[in-house]
């Protein structure tokens, strides 16, 4: 929808020096990537703009787009047991334990190109400069595509992530999507075994330790004016389906105080939900919101929405939470509406682990940002589900148009990638060299 | 859903006289009527509950049906150009003008099985008492069982009233449904023809009068222990398609402070509405709200929502659309969202004939109710769009269930049925022979 790239950052034709005063970098390597995202974005369930859910036919469009870039990168490739595109790049000794670095290709609805999908790119691309060197380094570097990080299909978010740590549940196979496809018969859909989801996980010890590189989807290195950082902890989320549940009735024929509006009450926890989270320094969102049963002259008679509850320190979060419902109750209570809530995810607070988010500082630093940045990242990311299998840090790269996110505008610069590349690729260098 | 009729009053088995101390005078005409609702109500586009719109598959089905029991009751029917059933019993000299019936045999979606339909099944066997006496009268009688008067397809109501009453606008051809269908691609679909449309408008001077039975769709025949009452006036709707956009965005990423937040700025204005609608006596409901892109982890973007607006007092109902506007526009200068609205309705309140209403008045008062109460109509009916083809009068028939409709538990009694048909007839007896 958006340019990739503004115009002043193009690179220069080949051939002719480029005569910027702040040089970008390896510009075509930061190139291809930007290139490979359009090409990725252009994979879509909608007509405009980019929708891909978990096990969809989009999916498997990707993952073999990814398994092409893999292949001429050196990786020898697999689609895993939960539908992630894996690959992996030899060790000088082979079946030696692995760095793993990984995104998800999956989006939101109506997405933008880069989020998660530049963290698999940057990863292919650091394995394609050891490839063109002749590096084998003493780890094998692998990279997973995961399939489900957002969770728009089923609610459950991760679940690509997951099952590659591991920590599959099974009462997820149950989990509807709107067209009420369990996640059950979705996997056999699109040709995977369900019983043999566990597969998807690596043997414990053959991997040392998982990088992730990200755009921030915040506004924060922008207003810093840096290009990286070194992410410290993911905030804990909790989603809940939310239903507000009264009484449908003609519009016209029922007073105001004989009314059990669902609406009228959804609309209130609504209000509640930002200014609860807002003073207690939480983010929260109510991101899907129907009324039912939709007719313009029909009372609302049930409401159906959905809440995202995020904070850096998981007791707040949860206060917040308790609040809210306190809220819904009183409100329920008040207009005659009946109030549920269902957990469909819940993630505690994760911190990266300190000898890997210093290998990530050191490769920031090698760049020439000498004091790297260090944010906390209110967003999830695949690192949090990663991190009960390994270690883990992430590398947050700078995002434009004030950093907005899950959204068409969604932008970074070819001198970010460039220098994003540049820093992933020392970090994963000085892991495998702390790992030999 | 529920049973059509309490227990209690159930008609006695044929052959033995009924022992109630209130006896139930013609039940098996009133049981025919509610047999009918019932057959009708099994003709639905969902599964459960009754979903039946303007020119589709059940809009057919339930045409055919009527006009089955139209010619039983000795008439001629058609279909008319705009897709409403009609019937006309002729008078005693063939050609003499007519009285016009109706009401609408369309739904909101998962209605009740009496609104509308009630009304239709009432008239037609008004006619069909007629038609087993014997009795030709001074004028003709007609029947039209209308194709949409709840707008529920195309946002637009009264579109099958309008087309009779000849008040069709030809801007509605390019209203779309929900899949994007057309007006006039559906008028074609169902075998119409968009040209003639106006030929569902009988000459000026052959309708001495519209009568419409209709159950109250409100508590307050219930709260005064009457069976019916006649309609003084109808309340003036307007109908508004509103959106609120703002930004979407990450549900991690982005702080409160930098949030475009187009769900929790509808919020404030679904609130508003409630409270400016309430203060100024008038009635005011959002009945559809849906945020987008809907993904539970993104800021919403952007949110459409309806209104509709009602008072008995015109001016009073514009002065809270002024208020509503200026609280959504506050809102959105506030949060940095833009506030829009689309005028999709829009009807005066209408005043019913005093002529006609006495002999609404009239036929309830054969039945013993001497005084009978007199009540404004919150809700629109047909009767509003005739209203611009000649003279009309309504009588409401108490629901139970506290006054419930436009929802499955929409009620009315075998006995209520009973005295309105008396009622009924004897208003258009009286009207036949004032009209002589």
């Amino acid at each position: 929808m958006s340019p990739a790239v503004p115009a002043a950052a193009q690179p220069a034709p080949a051939g002719r020096p480029a005569p910027d005063p702040h040089p970008v970098p390896h510009p075509s390597d930061a190139r291809t990537i930007l290139d490979r995202c359009d090409e990725l974005a252009a994979v879509s369930s909608t007509h405009h703009g980019i929708t891909r859910v978990y096990l969809s036919p989009e999916h498997a469009r990707v993952n073999a787009l990814a398994a092409g870039w893999m292949t001429a990168a050196g990786m020898t490739t697999w689609q895993d047991a939960a539908g992630n595109q894996r690959g992996r790049y030899e060790a000088a000794e082979p079946g030696a334990p692995a760095i793993l670095l990984g995104s998800h290709l999956d989006t939101v609805p109506d997405a933008g190109r880069y989020d998660g999908i530049l963290g698999v790119l940057l990863a292919i691309a650091v394995v394609e400069r050891l490839h063109r060197a002749g590096t084998r380094l003493p780890v094998a570097v692998e990279v997973a595509a995961f399939g489900d990080e957002e969770g728009t299909r089923f609610g459950t978010a991760l679940l690509g992530s997951r099952a590659l740590a591991g920590t599959w549940d099974d009462a997820w196979w149950q989990l509807v999507d709107e067209a009420g496809t369990t996640l059950r018969d979705a996997f056999t859909a699109f040709g995977l075994d369900p019983a043999a989801v566990g597969d998807a996980a690596p043997p414990r010890g053959s991997v040392v330790g998982y990088l992730e590189a990200h755009i921030e989807q915040g506004p924060y290195l922008l207003e810093a004016d840096r290009a990286l950082a070194v992410v410290s902890s993911i905030a804990g989320a909790r989603r809940f389906e939310l239903t507000m549940t009264g009484v449908a009735g003609h519009a016209g024929g029922v007073p105001f105080h004989r009314r059990h509006d669902a609406l009228a009450g959804a609309s209130e926890v609504v209000l509640a939900v930002e200014r609860l989270a807002r003073d207690a320094d939480c983010v929260a969102t109510v991101g899907r919101l129907e009324a039912f049963p939709g007719g313009v002259n029909v009372i609302p008679g049930l409401v159906e929405f959905s809440l995202d509850l995020r904070g850096e320190h998981d007791d707040r979060r949860d206060e917040v939470w308790a609040a809210v419902r306190e809220a819904a109750a009183e409100v329920g209570e008040r207009r005659g509406l009946a109030f549920a809530a269902h957990e469909t995810h819940s993630a505690p607070a994760v911190v990266a682990s300190p000898a890997l988010r210093d290998v990530v500082r050191d490769g920031i630093a090698a760049t020439g940002d000498t004091d790297p940045m260090v944010l906390f990242s209110k967003a999830g990311h695949d690192a949090m589900a990663v991190a009960e299998l390994t270690d883990w840090a992430m590398l947050f790269v700078r995002c434009g148009n004030g950093g907005i996110s899950h959204h068409p505008d969604e932008i970074v610069t070819l001198a970010d990638v460039a220098v994003a590349l540049d820093a992933f690729e020392a970090s994963v260098r000085a892991l495998a060299e702390r790992s030999r």
